[in-house]
């Protein structure tokens, strides 16, 4: 199949550049030490590849994610990093035989734990950002309430989400550094062999944790391009010229086919005015034709894939696989 | 099935406010004044609802939006409300006996008409939004051409789409005048039945149009519930609280969950202080406990619809049907 088979908008994967990125990850942050987020792609055959540059662990945001990747014989050991309050479908994964453990970060949800027969959970630490984690100087505490109700405490995990981002290095290697003071410090009280955080932004700085967190380093989007990290950009929605002005063009890829928290996407060589929601209209440095095919760069992938149903991975204008997105929805 | 029996998120439909919606329409634009617009919610079951309020045409703006409502035997009269350059698909649903009519507004997608086997088309024209559309001075011409390669042309559509939103009535009143005068005078040109134009935010302020494509009306969200339309907001994304810090809370609907393009969404009683992949955080008026429901009102309804499979309709605290969200994709 070829590029100009595909409908749009189609969301592409460069082959050469998502292979590239999981080299460049594997070789700094081999086996254990990367526990790569599927949230961002939500695709096992992407999981996969990521398995064959020899990580082994994952990390989910969900529980869909947490039984499509058992399901697809990627459970060896699956961390949902994030809290429920009821854990019933994850417990039915681990009695069909995979290994799930859990984020925690208060009694009501090691309470969700146990009910729904997971056995293994890790602390989950607020290290900074507004959003999940028990204060450090309580997580000790929930470890032992945990053991005490019988399950497996396996260490801590703190996400500094409000670091990962940030566009100066220097920046982000020196707020990392008291985040992860925080989550040692709370790992000392709790005690386990994960201490499990960082993100893309951090995977180089974050020399704290023994094993990262990152997701977007195989696709990425514009927004982290703007890091200066040692990533390509490998993701685009195809779409096509559908209608040109005086001015102007349109193409059919629109805010149901692209996540617009982190602003608008780019077209390179034109500048995108606005998204409608099966349109973009844009100008460009260069005549376009109705028919016309172009890329559009997501400025974040994570809610970017969330809305495609198949990822096309692409060798110029050949399409060498069709990989189904298997993990949306909840 | 009760609420309290839903995994979250989930989408929710108020059945009271969305018949109070259905009904406040067809009274105002009753049968073939209103042509409902589907891409708000993408789902066949409500536009059946929309039918029995007496509407039989409807708006799409995909194929795939074409073919589900054709398959759900809703294909009486379909516009496809915007460009395409391979008809094909469209062809395939004329022949299986559905009412197709395509935009288009060049010689490129009057040629894709013809090829794909579609016979009707509408001429788009360009009413001051920058987006798809002829110059209204060539409306004329371009039917004169679709009408030589054998189409039927219906007449126009002009969508105002850069006063619908607007939240003073009385400019949106002043703006809309000197659109439907461009869109007025290229259907004088270009004759036919079809004066096809508006939305939510014009639907009783554009009286040049004989038809409009109101969408958003049925479900409606928090942009356009500042209007001050007599249309009460009937959607709605039930969440969990799964974490509680001194001074926030975080519910499980995320950027995933929520179109996120007219910005942040609403939760009553508290403040929305941002979103991320799969957690809002918040601060309550209340107090709040992991495991409360919240219910949190998206601002952009078309983007919010499409991430989710279904729609749940809820009378109080039961869930009275459960409708596919069966026309997302392209």
């Amino acid at each position: 199949m070829r590029l100009s088979d595909l409908q749009t908008p189609a969301l592409l994967v460069a082959a050469a550049d998502l292979e590239h990125n999981l080299a460049t990850m594997a070789s700094a942050l081999p086996g254990e030490r990367l526990r790569p987020h599927v949230k961002a792609h939500k695709c096992t055959e992407l999981a996969r590849r990521q398995l064959q540059h020899g990580h082994h662990r994952f990390t989910c945001a969900t529980i869909r994610e947490v039984e499509g990747m058992a399901a697809a014989g990627l459970g060896e050991d699956l961390m949902l990093a994030n809290e429920v309050v009821d854990a019933t479908r994850l417990g039915k994964v681990v009695a069909a035989g995979a290994r799930v453990t859990l984020a925690v970060d208060s009694a009501t949800t090691v309470e969700a734990a146990v009910t729904g027969g997971v056995r293994e959970v890790v602390i989950d630490v607020n290290v900074g950002l507004p959003r999940c984690g028990i204060d450090p100087s309580e997580a000790g505490k929930l470890a032992d309430l945990a053991r005490r109700k019988g399950l497996e405490v396996r260490g801590v995990m703190g996400y500094e989400g409000h670091v990962v981002g940030l566009e100066e290095a220097s920046t982000r290697a020196q707020m990392v550094k008291p985040c992860m003071e925080l989550l040692l410090r709370a790992h000392s009280d709790v005690g386990g062999e994960l201490i499990s955080a960082g993100g893309t932004g951090t995977y180089a700085l974050n020399t704290w944790a023994n094993e990262i967190q990152a997701g977007s380093y195989a696709l990425m989007d514009t927004a982290y391009s703007k890091l200066g990290l040692p990533f390509r950009p490998a993701l685009s929605v195809l779409a096509t010229v559908i209608s040109v002005s005086s001015g102007w063009a349109v193409a059919d890829c629109g805010l149901k086919a692209l996540g617009m928290d982190h602003g608008n996407p780019t077209v390179p060589g034109g500048s995108v005015w606005f998204c409608s929601d099966e349109h973009i209209t844009f100008a460009s440095d260069t005549d376009v034709k109705v028919g016309d095919r172009v890329r559009v760069l997501p400025a974040h992938v994570d809610p970017t894939v969330a809305y495609h149903e198949t990822l096309h991975v692409v060798e110029g204008d050949e399409v060498v696989e069709v990989w189904p997105v298997d993990l949306r929805g909840w």
